[in-house]
């Protein structure tokens, strides 16, 4: 890539983001795309649909930046709950990393890099190639290498430094958090499964007994978990039409009660709509007290077992509490709303088994995935379509077309077949029998991180066949020459994707192209009677987004510095995005307590070791032996440091010490308890097993309590 | 080697080990060997010093062998302890294994080696080399081998079951011995770590302040851990020198009370040794009383906290007791006459640096140990020898002497190198900050068997350059073909070794030729008076010796089977012989409740994947590569089958469960209880800090309560 072709592709890409900010900023501003801009807002009643309109609203307006920007760190953790909080702490780490290196970069490394003379290159400024503000440019054996080595032991520091800072900073948020929450179901509940059940006795009884046997000053009550995957979906069957019938009541308006009852509501005799949906709910309900009647015979060695103290739940997490180590197996509730129902598996073996299964099919896909990925693409040859669909011939012979299909085509499938991970990653997880959604997530994130890292940094790094990518991963000698003749060949393609691909995802995260296309068609259609149902942050795609482009400036700092400023546009652009986003769109479902943060400080140490062990291999390739020998005890204590915050602050993120536990114990109102504890004993119910009388509560219209929200 | 020098060598080895079993059975009943041979019941009291002459005494039997099998299983576990039970067990796992392996080897795999042509030897039977006997026998691409192919799964498939079987009869075992068990203080007690001591406050507040604040119904007392080195010294001194006292005083025989002043006791005044032994008693018991005042300010933030119940204690280790991880850390105490006071240390960051230090002192002693040893081994070459001492010239040119020289002096070296792991690795454990002796010495066991199997194993296997075998490591594809070259052809070497040393080392183990040598010294100088402290077994330095023929069982079974009778041989006799040391010789000190099996598990996984590993190559090189592939399921399916002992097994070594705990503090007797708490209170005093006094003890002839044993 030649310096001008970088500058074009710059502006445009800037172009784009401007264009895309100025249509939201009047698209907002509309009253129909209210659900889509504000949904959050609009679940919380901040905001209302409809309104007359004006002309202001044509206009392109900057306010929302300020708004998204005025919340102090305070605010927007009382208003967005921790885990977005540490989102947000994601993009201020990384402007604070990437901020003190662009400065060494840009000033120090970037000149000397400029000044060297291994690549001859007499092309002027314009059309110079972007490899000579890379490290190859440097002569081979300078002295002047010692500066690019001082600076990874300095860039190292200071990351370190920050994450330390960062860690410390979160875990203390994540304490305070804990001690001014509300008492919370889960905080005072475990799950139990593989229980054993004795001969002619009931799980019930037996998780009695034994829990009134061993925890007797602290147990509470408990609920055992059923069968009811048939039950759930009858249930949502139901819940989906009397919303749709709590809307058509409300909007009170004849014409649309009425439809025709043929193909389609075109022809047949126009029936009351209100009416049918009444009769269809009442026959799902009989349906479902059948089921219900009949679940609560089928029940599953788990439970759920609550305790009167946080402390009392801890003591039976954290104690084996059964003889038998596959027996009595507890682990801390989640959330009831969090409960992942629909893949509950309670036996140790069969847990055991298919998280090994899950472990291969996801080793499989992440090293496998370019393979097939390879052969679509190959199909997109010109001479290939061309047989395969000879009357395209005429129009494949076009220039236009050509080039689109050559250019286009294969980038395009690559970005489908992307698009697939998230949910596949998501799916794999949830077959690993986590028992709540939150965690299904989390594992979902680290597996969608490996699988950007290896399939988009290290695939387009060791091009090539793909047999031979893994080959060098099994001489491990080889690993740093290997990378280091390839990272920085790399660079300009990588600065290029960051300009293109970053700065247009975070563009189109604010735009929400989809959404506003599908609530478009929703007005158009009159389907708006459809639930709506604010979405929540999709924590699994978005972090291994924005962490493999902070692995990517972590890589290229030392070898193409020029890669950085680009980066600062892009988090720069984020912050401000999602904060926005998180303030207005997006609902925090659930809580992990700031979980992610493990997940971001492991990566940013990938990153840092990735780094070392591709400068050791520069120094090599420049024949500057000493410099990489000096080199290899920055990863070692690269990794000793990360040791020793896995030490200092991981138990944090595990679980709470006894002295917040009990604290926070002691700190609660007891007048207040009482209530709490009559509601913690049904909080874990089944949400399929809780009588349902939509009928009724139709005819009252008072907007229902939804199934699996109760707390 | 051919076969009758190995028929040779088996002669020459049973002879010896005859030599060894008549020479013990008559010297064991000589009175002046008790201490030697029975030591263990000298300090039980059950046998007594002297006795007159009788003939029966000079002639050999055999009653000890009947004695040392007679008591069951269950008398035994009662008589030594479960940590010698699990020993002997080893015994009998291993028996059971090559028993099974014994006759698959013997009857079925050994027939079709020799069957085999790949090796032309025209020799007669006599003089036909070991190696036909091998696997390097069987025909190259020839079917037979699927008989090795199955022989492989169904032994695998053999060991597992025995595996699995001995871990939960192990396990079992020591769950009932814990019910069984008295109420003992290290049950009821943790050791805290890292206390915070606020400014302005001590150790000894902070401790009562947090416990009775956070464990207010099981907390009972504490007692702080003081820096108290010099003051040991001292004590250990007074200690010997009071026993000596006792001892002479015991005697009450004029003529030994009385020595000469001068030079070793020949010249200068008589003068009474008891007066002399007083007077220097009494003052080294006043500078006693002078350091324990000074010591009981050196506050240690360290302590160990008792509790009322086993659960409390429990609840107090598992759950995180301060918001900070690196402060308020538990563990289980140990035993009181356990705890390893020298080196104890308490910053967490000290313990973790010296923990790595450790490590990489342990890697590098491990990996690089053959290069000293080679370089001394080299200094015995006989031109060499000749250069450095040209005196020797003459001697050295003598067959018989060049002969020892060049044939035993290199092993002699290398045996002598050797004898220095187990105590160096023991220092190396000591220093990693572990509280008791028994978790040094477990940890020096692992330490020592890693250390055997690579320098013992790996290194005879892959001879050359020491970083060539370094080298074979770093590419693992390259590990199973390298193996299968280098493990056969050491075949009939590893059968010498089980036979010379193996045999050996357990009939020395019988006859502890070093401790007879220095009884009968001691005998000799009078000086019997020296504290007699009956021996524990070491079991860092026995059970890595074990598992190391148990790895070459393992690994040769279906290379070379020829090997597995002269192992049946060592097991059956290392069964008989250890039991009658337990029994008669070695006391237990301390008990880590069957802690070693999990060692002995994981080493016997260890040696069945090298196994297949091995088998892996061996089919590549016989070119048969489609055994070669269906054999690489097995090592995944042990490794599986390792995954899930641990996870059933496992915990129940590390932990007692809820269930257990709670059991046991109900059995507890009320009324007892209260003594034992008083007593509980004192358990964990620095015994240091115990007023002596020696003086009036001696007066009265009281035998004392030695230090550090008083529980």
């Amino acid at each position: 890539m030649i310096l001008s072709a970088l500058v074009t592709s710059v502006a445009i890409n800037l172009g784009l983001c401007f264009l895309f900010f100025t249509l939201y900023s009047i698209l907002r501003k509309q009253p129909g795309n209210i659900t889509v801009y504000a949904s959050r807002l609009v679940a919380e009643g901040k905001v209302k649909e409809g309104g007359a309109f004006n002309l202001e609203r044509l206009l392109p307006t900057a306010g929302w930046v300020r708004k998204a920007w005025e919340p102090s760190e305070e605010e927007f953790l009382s208003n967005s709950g921790l885990d977005a909080f540490v989102f947000m702490r994601i993009f201020i780490f990384s402007l604070k990393v990437f901020t003190f290196g662009g400065i060494i970069g840009m000033f120090v490394l970037l000149p000397i890099n400029y000044l060297g003379s291994q690549l001859t290159d007499y092309s002027d400024f314009q059309h110079k190639s972007l490899d000579i503000f890379t490290i190859a440019n440097v002569n081979n054996g300078s002295n002047r290498l010692w500066i690019h080595f001082c600076a990874a032991y300095v860039f190292t520091g200071v990351v370190c430094y920050l994450l330390y800072y960062e860690y410390g900073y979160i875990s203390s948020k994540r304490i305070s958090c804990f001690y001014s929450s509300e008492p919370q179901p889960h905080q005072f509940t475990i799950l139990v499964r593989g229980i054993p059940v004795p001969r002619g006795s009931t799980c019930n009884d037996a998780v009695e007994r034994f829990f009134q046997e061993y925890h007797p000053s602290t147990y509470l009550s408990h609920s055992v978990v059923r069968r009811s995957s048939k039950l759930q979906n009858l249930i949502t069957d139901a819940d989906k039409l009397y919303r749709r019938l709590i809307h058509l009541k409300s909007k009170n308006d004849a014409p649309q009660r009425h439809t025709r009852d043929g193909f389609l509501g075109i022809v047949g005799p126009k029936v009351d709509i209100v009416d049918q949906y009444e009769r269809r709910l009442g026959n799902i309900e009989d349906n479902v007290r059948m089921e219900q009647s009949s679940v609560a015979a089928k029940e599953v060695p788990a439970a759920f077992v609550s305790f009167k103290t946080r402390f009392g739940a801890a003591i039976a997490v954290h104690i084996q509490e059964g003889v038998n180590p596959t027996e009595w197996i507890t682990e801390q509730a989640p959330e009831p709303h969090d409960v992942y129902w629909p893949l509950f598996t309670v036996s140790f073996i069969r847990r055991w088994i298919s998280k090994l299964v899950v472990f291969v099919a996801c080793v499989s896909l992440t090293v496998l995935f370019l393979i097939p990925v390879a052969i679509v693409q190959g199909l997109t040859h010109l001479d290939q379509l061309e047989t395969w669909f000879p009357f395209l011939k005429g129009i494949l012979r076009l220039s236009v077309v050509s080039q689109v299909v050559t250019g286009y085509l294969p980038s395009l499938i690559l970005q489908m077949f992307l698009s697939f991970i998230p949910p596949v990653m998501v799916m794999l997880s949830s077959l690993q029998g986590y028992i709540s959604w939150s965690l299904i997530q989390k594992s979902a994130c680290t597996k969608v991180l490996l699988f950007s890292i290896w399939n988009i940094f290290f695939a387009n790094v060791l091009s090539g066949s793909a047999l031979y990518r893994v080959n060098v991963f099994l001489e491990p000698k080889e690993i740093p020459r290997v990378l280091a003749e390839a990272v920085p060949s790399q660079a300009s393609f990588f600065i290029a994707y960051v300009v293109t691909t970053g700065w247009t995802t975070i563009a189109s995260e604010l735009f929400q192209l989809t959404k506003l296309i599908f609530s478009f068609m929703n007005r158009i259609f009159r389907r708006s009677g459809d639930d709506f149902d604010p979405p929540s942050i999709p924590y699994h795609s978005e972090i291994p987004r924005i962490r493999l482009f902070a692995l990517l400036g972590v890589t290229y700092f030392i070898l193409a510095p020029l890669i950085l400023p680009f980066l600062l546009v892009y988090f720069c652009l984020g912050y401000i995005i999602y904060r926005n986003q998180l303030l207005k769109v997006y609902v925090p479902k659930y809580e992990t307590g700031g979980g992610y943060w493990p997940t971001v400080h492991n990566s940013t140490i990938f990153s840092l070791v990735l780094m070392h062990v591709i400068v050791i291999g520069i120094f090599g390739l420049k024949k500057l032996p000493l410099a990489s020998a000096l080199t290899v005890p920055l990863p070692v204590l690269t990794l000793l440091f990360n040791e020793y915050c896995q030490k200092r602050f991981f138990p944090l993120f595990k679980n709470y010490s006894a002295e917040c536990l009990i604290k926070k114990d002691r700190s609660d109102d007891e007048h207040n308890m009482h209530e709490f504890y009559d509601k913690l004993a049904n909080a874990y119910n089944d949400p399929a097993l809780t009588p349902i009388n939509y009928s009724e509560r139709s005819d009252s219209r008072t907007l229902p309590l939804l199934h699996g929200s109760e707390a």
